[in-house]
């Protein structure tokens, strides 16, 4: 698969939500808060099946009703078309998922 | 709720596929290898039903077939009974989803 880098703030005006990452690699980072536990592991539940289905995969981590979400695409060294329609899907389903920020 | 602090070196005798947190806080911690994604969070499912059912919550992070654990108390600001609980519950679905490391 040849994917094509993307500019990294000229992607990011269209993701409102989603920050560069601050680190030495071009990539894309949201961080998500819930109303608890659950409804944080129900985002994460959702975000892994589209994710699995994308074979596309998110770096994340979360701490109780945290999730830290960090989208790049390796083959490509960089920020492509595959990480936005992920982040698109990830908004959504923060959205449904009732996410405080 | 009063957990009784435990000693790290002490309760890592008994779980040795922990270990220490290097940081600046009393907690312990696992690295876990799966086949894929699909494993990896398989894995991740399992523990956080039981971990909500515990109201015990892990930190953690997740990159494609690797997880990263790391458990304390907050409430008694180091390692407790609880954590060991979780600890094994973790290392019995690694085995059972085939975890590799």
């Amino acid at each position: 698969m040849t994917d094509t880098r993307l500019d990294v703030a000229e992607t990011l005006k269209t993701l409102p939500a989603w920050r560069p990452h601050d680190g030495d690699r071009a990539a894309i980072s949201r961080s998500l808060k819930f109303a608890d536990f659950n409804a944080a592991f129900g985002f994460m539940t959702r975000v892994a099946l589209m994710a699995d289905k994308m074979d596309h995969h998110p770096e994340w981590s979360n701490v109780y009703d945290r999730v830290e979400v960090l989208l790049t695409t390796h083959d490509a060294d960089g920020v492509t078309d595959r990480d936005v329609t992920l982040a698109r899907f990830i908004d959504r389903a923060a959205a449904d998922m009732g996410a405080i920020s």
